[in-house]
C-alpha cells in the first residue's frame, strides 16, 4: 500500500482547489501533477475556439464569495468550502430579503446535511449552495449577498503526456478535473493516472505507446481531441483506452463497458477484473457519464471503458460535500492502481502461443510433473496442462485465462518454464 | 377504445353465421367485412381444383338439424346452437335407441357444459354435439335424428385486398373464417384485420403494400397461394407478415415465432410487445396451429408470425361454446388493433440514422438540455442522447430501440427535433 | 439386460489380472477380449521406441510381494489384492523397523478402509499400499518387506482392430487397460468397447469405418498414434470418436466435451443423452483425464470425447479397492452400451431430408391424420408434422431431433413413412 499512500498523500494536497472547466484551479492541481511527472505538457486553448460542435467559453475566476446576515456574521463563506458557490457564478453585491434569497440557494433535500455540488456553465446565473438544514434554519432577515467572480477571455487548460513504446498503437488513459473540492469525483483519477504515468515512465520496456490526458470533463476531450491531428492519430492507434473516474473508495471495482461492449478494452478490463474482484460490477454503455461518453460517440469510436471503484451516480457521497478525503482511502486508490496496472501488463504481454510437440509433453522427464500418482496429486500441474491443451497457436493469453480459469499473471511464468524447456513458442 | 367497440359491434353481427371452410356462411361474412372495406375482393375457387398436396372439397350446405324424443320434443336444435352439429356433417333422417344415438354424439367430458366443436371435413360422416350433462341425463326413448344437408360441387370462397404503397415490398395480414358461432376463435381476426385495412386506406403515404387475406384455416390460405402467380409474387415481395387469430379477449398477448424465429416480422412483433406488455408470451413454431404452419411450411417460407391475445389451444374456452361474446371485449380488440398498428409503424418508419457531428452535440445551446447541473436533473435528456450514442449509421430504429429501452414510437419524436436541429440524417 | 450381464461375466473374468501400462496382465486382458472379438490385433511395441514427446518405459513383471512381521506372519500380501503394490515397484528384499516401514507405506486417509492405487511408473521406488486402518494400528515390530519384481526392455501391448464400412471416414472407439483390480476404472471400459465391436461385425452394412483401440492409458494411446502412419490416417479420417472409462456403475451418465466443446462427438452426444437420461453431466475439457487428453491435444486434434457413467475422479471409489465388481452392474454397463450404440446408429444414419411438396401435405388422404377434429385429438401426428416442418433440406436429423424434441430413433419411421409416400426425400 506504499503507492496507494502517495496517491493519497497527493489528493490531500489538491483537495482545497478551486477546480472548474476553466481557471486556475485547473492549473494549480496540473501544476502538482507535475511535481509527480514534469514530462506532462501543459496546452491552454483560448476562449472561443471551436471544439466539434462546441465552443471553448470564457474562464471563470473566482476571489471570494459569502452571504451575510443583517449582523453583519457570514453565514455563508466560499473560503470554509468552495462548493458553496454555484461553478461558473456571474458576480453579485446585493441585499435580499429572505424570500428572495431562497430563490438563489440549492439544497439537496434527500440529503439534508450535505452541500450539493452545482453548475451553470452554459447559462450566465449565480447562486449559492447549502445544506438543507442549514436552509430550513435561515431566519426572516435581510441578507447581503455577494461573489466575486469574473467570466473573461481566457482559456481552457489540460495535460497531456505521450509516452513512446516500440509500437505507435496506443493506449489512452484520461481523466478529468473540473470538480471543486470533491476527493473520489474527482482527485481520485488524476492522482491514480498520474502514478501509472510514473511507472511506465519506469519501464525499460514497453511495447505500446502510451497517451495521457487530463481534461476538465466533456468540453475538455472535446477540445483536446479537436486539437491538431490529435483525433485523427487517435482514431489511427489507440487499441484499447480506460477513463478513469470515481477510483479511491474501496467498495466496489465498476467498468462501463464501450459502446458496443465488444472492444480489446472490454476484453481485458472483464478479464483481470473477473480473478481480482469478481463481484465486480459492469454497466451498459447506457450507464456512462464521463468521458468515455465523448471517446465512444459516433464517429470517434474509441474504444474506451469507463473504470471507477464505485461508479460516479451510484454512490450516496456523489456530488455533495460528502466526498471528501474520508471516503477515499490509500487501499482504495491503490487498488485500482492494481487493476489499471494488471490491464497494461496483460495487454503488453497479450501474445499466441503454440506447443511444439504432438500429444501432451512428457513433463515428469523435465521435473515438472510429480513421478507418484494417486488420488489428489495432480492439481499443481492443473494449471500447466490446462495452459497447453489451449497453446494451440489460435488463443491469444487473455483468450487462455478466460477459458482455463487462470489468471494471465499466472500464467506468463508457466509459459516462461515451457519455453525454457523447448515446449513453447511465441506465433508472430 | 372507439375502434374497440366498433370492432366488437362487428363481431355481435357476425357471430351468428353458420361458417365452416366452403359455404354460405363465410359469404356472409365476407359481405360484412365489406360493409366496412369494400375494396375487399371476393373469389370462388371451383370444388375439385387443386391446392399444391390438396383438393378443394365439396362444398357445404346446411339448413337445419335436430333431435327429437318419442314426444316429439326438440332436445337439440341448430337453430339455438351451430356447434350442435358436426361441421360437413352428410343428412341424416331416422329413429334411433339411445344407445345407437350415443354413437353419433360429442361432448367435452373435462368441461361437462360446454358444447364442443367437432368437424370431420375430409370423411363423410354425420354427428351432434352437446354438453356432457345433457348426455349424461339422456333417458331410454326412441330418438328421431334428422339433419338436413348437403355436399355438392361448388366453390371456396375467399377475399383479398391489396391496398399499394410506394414500394412494392409487401406486408401479409392473414386471418380466416371457417368456425361457426365462436367469438374469439374466431370472429376476432376478421374483425380486428378489416379495421387495420380501414386505418391503411385512410393513410395518406405509405411505403409498403399491404396484402390482406380473408380464407378459411389451412384448404383456404393453401388454395390462395396456389391461385394463379399469388405464391410467385409472395415469396419476392412479402418482407413481413402476421396472422391474426384470437385476438378478441384481455388476458394477455402472445406471438407465434417463425420457424426459425429470426425474420423481421419476430423482431417487430417482439420489439413492440416488450414496450406493450412485457408480459407477453413467445410461444417456439412448435405450438403454432393456424395459418403460420401453411406459411412458413418449407419451399414457402414466408416471414409471418401468429399473433394472438390468448393463443389458440391455451384458453379452457377454446373451441367449446363457451368463446362467445361474453368471452372478447372492446378492450380486448383494440388492444390487438394497437400492437398491429404499432407493429406496421415501426416498419413503416424503420430507417438508419447518422448523427452529424463528432462527439456528442451540444444540446445545451440548441435549448435540448437543461441549462443547471445538479444530481438527478439529467433524465429527462437520457433518452435523447442514448439514441445520438447509437445513431451511429449501423443500427435501424428498431436495434436502437431494443439497446436503449425506449419505444420506436418515442423515438421518431426525437430523431425529428434532431433532424430539425440539422443534427441528424436518415442514411439510404 | 442380456448384453450387461454378459458384459458384466467378462469383467468378472478379467478382474483378477494385475494390470500395468505394460506386462502380462495386459496381454492377459486383450487375450479375454479376442476370446470374444478374435479380429483384434495385438501389437508389441519395444521398450526404448519414441512416442512423440514419450518413450516407451520398460517392461514391468511382477510375482509376488508382501510384508511379514517378526512372527513371520503376512500382514500384507500381494497375492490377496494387487492393489498392495505400488505399481512398476523395485524389487526389495530387506528387514525394517515400524519407522522405516511406514516411509514405504501409501494410505487413503479420508478414506480409512480403502487400500488406495498409487503408481510410479517414471521415478524407480518401490512401495505398498494398505486401509488407513492398518496402517494406523501396525506395532512396533521388525517387519520383512519383500517385492519380486524385475523392470526390463521388454513391450508395450496394445490392441487394434478396424471395422470397414463403405466410407473411409471413421469413428474411433478408444478405451484402456493398465488398472490393476478395479472394475469400474477400468474394466468397464474394454468390455463394453468389445461388445460394441462384436455388434458392429454383426451388422450387414456400416457407412463409416470403426476403429477400435485398447492400449494403457496416456503412454499407450501416444504410442499407438505415433506408430506407423496411424496418426496421419485418424487425422485424415476420423470424424466422431469416443474414450470410454467409467462406464459400469449406474448413478448417473457423463460426458467429457472435446477441447472447444463443439464437434460432431459433441452434438451427437448431447442429443442422444439428452432423451435417454436429461440429467446427464456435462463435463468441460478442463476437467478431462482420460486420453481424451492426448487425442484432443494441439496438433492432435481429433474430435474426441470422454463418455462415462460416473466421472472418474468424481465418485468416491474412484481408484481404490472399493471399486470393485459389485460397484458396477449388469444394468450400468447395459446403460453405457446403449448409450454408445445409440450415438453409433445417430451418426450412421444422420442425414438431411426434404419435403417433396409445398405447404403441409394433406396426411389425411394417406391415412396420417385423423379424420375427426376435436380439442386434443391431434397429438398423434404432431411429430409427423414437427418433422417435415424442418425438413427443409438445411437441417440434419440430428437438427430436427434438437429442434423438435423428438429422439432420432423416433424419426426415423417417420422418416420411412413418409419416404414410402413419396412426400420426402433424402438430400445428398
Amino acid at each position: 500500500m506504499l503507492i496507494g499512500q502517495e496517491i493519497y498523500n497527493l489528493c490531500s494536497k489538491m483537495f482545497p482547489y478551486c477546480r472548474s472547466i476553466t481557471g486556475d484551479g485547473v492549473r494549480q492541481t496540473l501544476q502538482s501533477l507535475r511535481e509527480i511527472v514534469p514530462e506532462i505538457t501543459v496546452h491552454e486553448i483560448p476562449s472561443g475556439t471551436n471544439a466539434f460542435d462546441w465552443t471553448v467559453p470564457k474562464e471563470w475566476r473566482i476571489r471570494d464569495a459569502w452571504i451575510k446576515n443583517s449582523s453583519g456574521e457570514k453565514i455563508l463563506d466560499y473560503n470554509k468550502h468552495n462548493l458553496h458557490v454555484v461553478g461558473y457564478s456571474t458576480p453579485v453585491d446585493k441585499t435580499v430579503d429572505l424570500a428572495e434569497l431562497k430563490q438563489y440557494i440549492y439544497t439537496q433535500p434527500d440529503q439534508p446535511d450535505a452541500i450539493p455540488y452545482v453548475t451553470s456553465y452554459y447559462k450566465g446565473r449565480f447562486g449559492f449552495c447549502m445544506t438543507q438544514e442549514q436552509y430550513d434554519a435561515l431566519p426572516e432577515d435581510t441578507y447581503h449577498i455577494f461573489i466575486d467572480s469574473k467570466l473573461f477571455d481566457g482559456s481552457l487548460t489540460y495535460g497531456e503526456l505521450i509516452i513512446p513504446g516500440e509500437s505507435n498503437k496506443e493506449v489512452l488513459i484520461s481523466t478529468y478535473m473540473c470538480h471543486p473540492s470533491m476527493a473520489n469525483n474527482e482527485l481520485s483519477g488524476p492522482a491514480v493516472s498520474v502514478y501509472l504515468a510514473k511507472w511506465l515512465l519506469s519501464l525499460t520496456n514497453r511495447h505500446y505507446t502510451y497517451r495521457f490526458v487530463y481534461v476538465p470533463e466533456t468540453i475538455g476531450s472535446l477540445t483536446y481531441m479537436s486539437q491538431g491531428d490529435n483525433l485523427e492519430k487517435m482514431k489511427a492507434n489507440v487499441i484499447a483506452g480506460w477513463n478513469l473516474s470515481c477510483v479511491g473508495d474501496d467498495r466496489t471495482y465498476s467498468y462501463v463497458r464501450t459502446r458496443y461492449g465488444n472492444t480489446l478494452t472490454d476484453i481485458i478490463t472483464k478479464n483481470v477484473l473477473q480473478f481480482i474482484y469478481p463481484k465486480y460490477k459492469e454497466y451498459s454503455f447506457l450507464k456512462r457519464g464521463s468521458d468515455e461518453r465523448q471517446y465512444n460517440a459516433p464517429g470517434i469510436d474509441l474504444p474506451v471503458c469507463g473504470f471507477c471503484r464505485s461508479k460516479f451516480g451510484e454512490y450516496p457521497e456523489y456530488h455533495t460535500s460528502k466526498d471528501d478525503m474520508g471516503l477515499i482511502s490509500p487501499a482504495g486508490l491503490q487498488g485500482a492502481y492494481d487493476v489499471m496496472q494488471q490491464c497494461i501488463l496483460v495487454l503488453e504481454s497479450n501474445k499466441k502461443y503454440q506447443i511444439q510437440c504432438l500429444g501432451e509433453p512428457q513433463l515428469g522427464k523435465r521435473g515438472l510433473y510429480p513421478t507418484i500418482s494417486q488420488k489428489g496429486s495432480y492439481d499443481e500441474v492443473t494449471a500447466m496442462l490446462d495452459f497447453i491443451a489451449y497453446a494451440d497457436g489460435k488463443n491469444d493469453l487473455i483468450e487462455i485465462s478466460n477459458i482455463i480459469g487462470v489468471p494471465v499473471n499466472e500464467i506468463i511464468p508457466i509459459a516462461e518454464k515451457l519455453i525454457a524447456a523447448n515446449l513453447l513458442k511465441v506465433v508472430e
